[in-house]
């Protein structure tokens, strides 16, 4: 039987992606996050890129803002110094193996055969050198550290020769834009055998042997005399085998010295790739599933692989780990229960921005721990730092993207059960982001210093944040921000009353209709009434407006964002439903499914997708945050079958790609594209983002026969939840019925609790729709303004 | 010349004194408080007393509601198990020394000679057995870790066997009604020789060889096989050494370990004993003298002693901590710059009751880092646990006493510069103190889980809090819980105005005025105008008042707490002052300074002192915190030299035993009397308690020629500033007049900020009052309600 790990298939789309997106020789949430670069410069467009002929070295970290410590083997004479470009090697995959914890590839132009794999802090190559070589040609390691790799110049730089078996040092990560501090990590380099010299380069200049050299622009390298115990013992590879581990620390060099010793005390390579093989598979069999195509199966593990991959773990394995957000780097430590295990781990990452509708999601379902340990990384920022951070970056405050984003990841685990952070410091740092000048409500993308183009004050006393605003800053586009804050406002509403601080909630509940500030209705040509736009500071709106505009919208567009109000779906339905008129009798709901279907139409005719930077073309995007959530809102219209439909289209034409040259459209974002897929391959999803006093799932249709989750028992009841599809087939698009725990289900939902406690949902599937299941205006699921504004009568069967 | 260190007696007073009082082997603010317990029972009347003759043991700890690990040495058959009623040895005062960081004495019953001293965590004995004991009588040592000892029950103990010289450990103080959770110290303990078995007991039997042993009531005891090299190498000294360390850890027993390891790694006991004397040095020579009487010097010196003694640190080597404020004790860490030092130390204390009148003032002048750790061990456990404390003990909350006393200290922190802390979070502790339920405020003595006894909602509503209120606590007495408050609250608006938290400063200046209502305008038999008096929940104050009486006043009478208004001395003369009549056409000033100079007349009787737990017996009691600054208020009703002089006469009266017979009346209370006599003896004071934007010091005469006191340069930028007093003489009480830096000073006081930027202050002394000298109401020292209400013709010249 083939085991989830073997589904996966880490190639996908690296024609395309970005530095963060690959990494094969990495554990769940690795901190190392070791592997090759084919191309470098940026955060966009490098990293390991399928369709390049050579790569550049194998480098340990490739997260949000951070990279460093590239490494490569060579023979023949020294080129480090001469930069990538020089030393790089052609390579093919023909000769390639990558999966989830392994890569091995060959170096053509030195003949060598090098395998990655790691364990969470520690990176471990395998090279084979040829027989041969000696003389200028014996087998060389560079250490290019002083290079630029994906997103960081490199500051500082130090190495320094410990034994003829080990080099400590650090690389320091210059600042950028995004996180403006610099920032170190400190490695552990440990050899299998003695190299008999280190070498060193500055500037492009070689230096010869060296002890320790310190600076921006430096490099080193280890060469190996000729040693006949190391070769092979295997005629049919025939080859002088040296094994490198690589430690990192963001607090030290003994911290990355404690983290080798802890995680890899021996030379045994097969052992790591294996317990790396069998980790992934633990973490993915978490979802099992039966059915569906091969491709689907690939597919799906992929995408949930890269949702338990993206997000990097930075702290130590004794909880220690790097505090940027104050005047000096500070070593903290995480508390440790008396048995001396750290409580939770500290993570990187990059913006939960659109996470409302995927990791926030999935991952209290499969991997609570891990929400658990972002909220105590939040939590810790805001006590050490003075604010829950966007998108932390090695202790940095980043002030990725717009909004509170971290709000909606908080608000989700406490309404599910994962309590154990300081709820008490959470909700107040809450309050301060969204409430206070210098919370993440007053700052637009990457505005450290200022507190202008968050747009706040305007918000609070007008109910919108303006087209308009200079700031020194990105994503200052006022249509976005509103929704997504008032989207925002409403999440720490809910768990302000689950806490009972009704003055607050009145006040957050009052600022999450805000949303209704940007509609103006007005007939448009199509006979569709009104639009939510982005709003001048004047109140006025243009006079003309052109939905398919980018101005105003965060990397969207108007047709994409008049449906983003996750929280209030049925107050949206009320506004673009719009009055009955002679001309047209139907209902709200109706006129409201009309439009969705037929933005879905246009969207349909370029597959749901657009290309990264412009996603303004197309209707809607599925490859980038903003509009995913969209297919589900029939669900709530009294059409589920229309979610179950589009759900079901956009996975085909979006999301199916199992190639190096597709399958998530234009930003994967560390797992975020991973997360919705999964969701909408096992046909649970949750448009407000499970902030609901009472979370619940909106069901669509599987692609499987079979799924089973396996929950976690510290946070919830029940062994496992499992999902069961009759008639599975890919023309059975259709719920024909559901049952929930022997009980027939009406609705086309389904509470988290009911999940929590165990159990099975069983669907009956077929080729057309049921129009009864789940259309009734009281099965729509929960929603702000409530979902029973419209009498019986009004029931859609547009067929 | 004599050392500051040679001055020292640590026995003073030690007739009298409670558990925590006494720690001869200890390093200042030392974890390990390794001493010999002579009396056992209770945390009042234990620990070394000196009048007893019989030691029991010596134990390592004795601290706030914490002790533990007892051993003896003995020999002859093995009584550990019967009690140390039975096991304890005679011995006597001639075959002992007792100095700062060392103690050697002879146990008789035993012959051996017992010395011991400690590094900071390390405990380190050294036992020199009689040469001939053999079969039973051969050297043991007990270790009678079940045993209750100070305030302490044992709820559990560990004790194992790792190798032939090392044990490690624990005892599990049991909780008391200060100290609601079980709080563990790990130990390991090492042998500098073999040891030949390790025997047991629990509850009272002996149990023969074991290897581990755990649960509450047990104990052990090694034994040693005769081993001649181990013998003196004195003939005038003849008997086998062997040699003990025993370290200590509240986070786990490796941290007991590393806390070892770091600090004492050899076996070289003269080498412990020198260093911890030389440390002693150091902390003392902070503040260096001239002149003044040996006994003066010697009391001076052991005042100085007491203040760096008695607040524990509770952190380790490598700052870990332990977090008590939860559900489960965990192991956090201080941060840690990134060369690896713990940024700032943990500390366990007794309440900071009173601590604005000693050590407030004193530590920021010679030890302003031990301020800082403890302004981070408040923000840390604030972050932890939801709250600032009054008496943190071994990371739990204890509520000892009354009132948010660590407000005081963190603004006085603050206010001198002393901001390496988290400010911010600091702020909204101390708001939660003052302002909500659950804090501080709304908590009397030892209320660990309501919020009834402080009356924090009468306070808020009427202005005081009245008598009367039930609830399961102690010190539930509106009198003094009412102008504590108000107080406390006027230190935190002092804090709030520099930080430009307008509107929290309205609110807590308003609340400082609270004082008032307490007041009731009565001509009273003497002859004087009203007291401050408890008031009942009605607003009535009862029928009958007898100011000396204890009701409603804690630990104290309303003559004490008639003063009590530090922040608004200028306010309290006005009412107090009362009205002119026709009778009496004095000024106010005239009128407050006669009536406090009667109660002087009247507490001097007494010496300026009361018995603990009968504190209302005398006018005054300068034995215990209440009324400790009510000398000092002459300097602010225009009459310096009644403060000059009357601060002189407490100190030779109440002050200056230098016996183990007396020395610091009621309670010294770890470092509070000791340091309220050093601020004495040098002349500098602060009745409000150093909190006000522009921290000052009041003048009154000094008691030695000179007094250097060289400045932390972390903190300030003068190297020193030095105190002279021309013509002093015991006689000569008066000052004559002041120069600051070469200019002439007419006030009776001066800026903090002058005295940080490193200077002189000259005095000339003489032997009647200069009645022009600082009297001008314009001189007064600053005041709430400002000092200069008196027209200058109501100048008072009483003689």
């Amino acid at each position: 039987m083939t085991r989830p790990v073997d589904f996966v298939n880490p190639l996908i789309d690296t024609a395309n992606r970005r530095f963060f997106f690959f990494s094969s020789a990495c554990r769940p949430f690795g901190m190392v996050n070791l592997s090759p670069d084919t191309v470098n410069g940026g955060a966009w467009g490098s990293g390991y890129r399928y369709d390049h002929e050579t790569v550049l070295w194998f480098s340990h970290v490739h997260a949000w803002q951070l990279a460093g410590i590239p490494v490569l083997p060579t023979t023949g004479p020294v080129q480090g110094h001469l930069g990538a470009e020089v030393y790089k090697s052609r390579f093919s995959h023909e000769k390639e193996t990558v999966r989830p914890g392994y890569h091995a590839l060959f170096l053509d132009d030195y003949q060598v055969q090098a395998e990655l794999t790691s364990t969470t802090r520690v990176g471990f190559h395998r090279y084979t050198f040829p027989e041969e070589a000696e003389g200028d040609s014996i087998p060389t390691i560079l250490f290019d550290l002083g290079a630029e790799v994906g997103p960081s110049q490199m500051s500082d730089c130090q190495i320094e020769k410990v034994t003829s078996r080990e080099l400590v040092g650090y690389v320091e990560n210059a600042p950028t834009i995004r996180r403006p501090k610099p920032t170190r990590i400190y490695f552990v380099i440990q050899l299998d055998q003695d190299f008999n010299q280190v070498g060193g380069w500055r500037d492009g200049e070689l230096l010869g042997a060296i002890e320790q050299l310190d600076g921006p622009g430096i490099g080193a390298y280890i060469q190996f005399a000729p040693n006949q115990e190391t070769h092979t013992q295997d005629a049919r590879k025939p080859g002088r085998i040296i094994q490198m581990k690589v430690a990192i620390s963001y607090c030290g060099k003994e911290q990355a010295r404690l983290n080798l010793d802890h995680e890899l005390s021996h030379w045994d390579f097969d052992k790591v790739r294996a317990e790396a093989d069998e980790e992934w598979n633990e973490w993915l069999g978490r979802i099992e599933v039966t059915g569906g195509s091969q491709a689907q199966r690939i597919k799906f593990y992929t995408d949930l692989y890269h949702a338990l991959l993206g997000r990097r773990r930075v702290s130590d394995v004794d909880g220690k780990y790097i505090d940027n957000t104050g005047d000096q780097p500070l070593i903290r430590q995480v508390p440790l229960t008396v048995q001396g295990s750290p409580l939770y781990e500290h993570h990187n990452s990059d913006a939960f921005w659109g996470a409302q509708w995927t990791i926030n999601v999935l991952w209290p379902l499969v991997c609570p721990e891990i929400t658990h340990n972002f909220c105590n990384t939040f939590v810790d920022m805001y006590k050490n730092g003075g604010l829950i951070p966007r998108g932390p970056s090695g202790g940095n405050y980043t002030f990725v993207m717009i909004a509170p984003t971290s709000t909606p990841l908080l608000v989700s685990a406490f309404q599910k059960g994962i309590r154990n952070f300081d709820v008490d410091a959470a909700y107040k740092g809450m309050i301060k982001n969204h409430d206070q000048a210098g919370g993440l409500m007053s700052k637009a993308g990457y505005e450290h210093d200022t507190c202008i183009g968050g747009g706040l004050e305007y918000y609070k006393d007008r109910g919108y944040v303006p087209t308009g605003i200079q700031a020194r800053a990105y994503h200052t586009q006022g249509g976005t921000q509103t929704l997504e804050y008032a989207y925002c406002d409403w999440a720490l509403g809910q768990m302000a009353e689950v806490r009972s601080n009704t003055h607050d909630a009145d006040i957050l509940n009052h600022r999450a209709g805000f949303y209704e500030k940007l509609f103006l209705p007005e007939w448009t040509s199509e006979g569709q009434n009104g639009f939510l736009r982005p709003r001048s500071k004047d109140g006025s709106w243009p006079a003309e407006y052109d939905p398919m505009s980018p101005e105003g919208w965060v990397e969207s567009n108007g047709w994409q964002n008049m449906w983003n109000v996750p929280h209030d779906v049925a107050g949206l339905i009320k506004l673009l439903g719009g009055r009955n008129t002679e001309r047209d009798e139907k209902s709200g709901r109706e006129r409201f499914v009309e439009r969705l279907n037929w933005v879905f139409e246009k969207a349909s005719e370029a597959d749901f997708l657009a290309p990264h930077g412009k996603h303004h073309t197309n209707y809607l995007d599925y490859g980038n945050q903003p509009s995913t959530f969209v297919a589900h809102l029939f669900n709530y219209a009294g059409a589920p079958w229309l979610s179950q439909k589009w759900v079901r289209r956009v996975m085909a034409q979006a999301k199916s790609d199992i190639t190096p040259y597709g399958g998530y459209g234009g930003d994967e974002d560390q797992g975020q594209m991973g997360a919705l897929n999964v969701l909408m391959a096992i046909g649970l999803f949750n448009v407000s983002g499970g902030c609901n006093i009472e979370p619940f799932y909106e069901i669509t249709t599987p692609i499987f026969d079979t799924i089973t989750i396996h929950l976690n028992p510290t946070y919830y009841p029940g062994k496992r939840f499992t999902i069961t599809c009759q008639n599975q087939d890919p023309e059975n698009v259709y719920i024909q019925s559901a049952v929930l725990n022997g009980q027939s289900l009406e609705r086309p939902w389904f509470y988290h609790k009911e999940l929590a406690q165990g159990g099975q949902l069983e669907l009956v599937l077929g080729p057309k729709p049921n129009y009864e299941w789940g259309s009734q205006p009281e099965h729509a699921p929960p929603s702000m303004s409530g979902s029973h504004q419209e009498a019986p009568n009004n029931r859609i069967h547009p067929e």
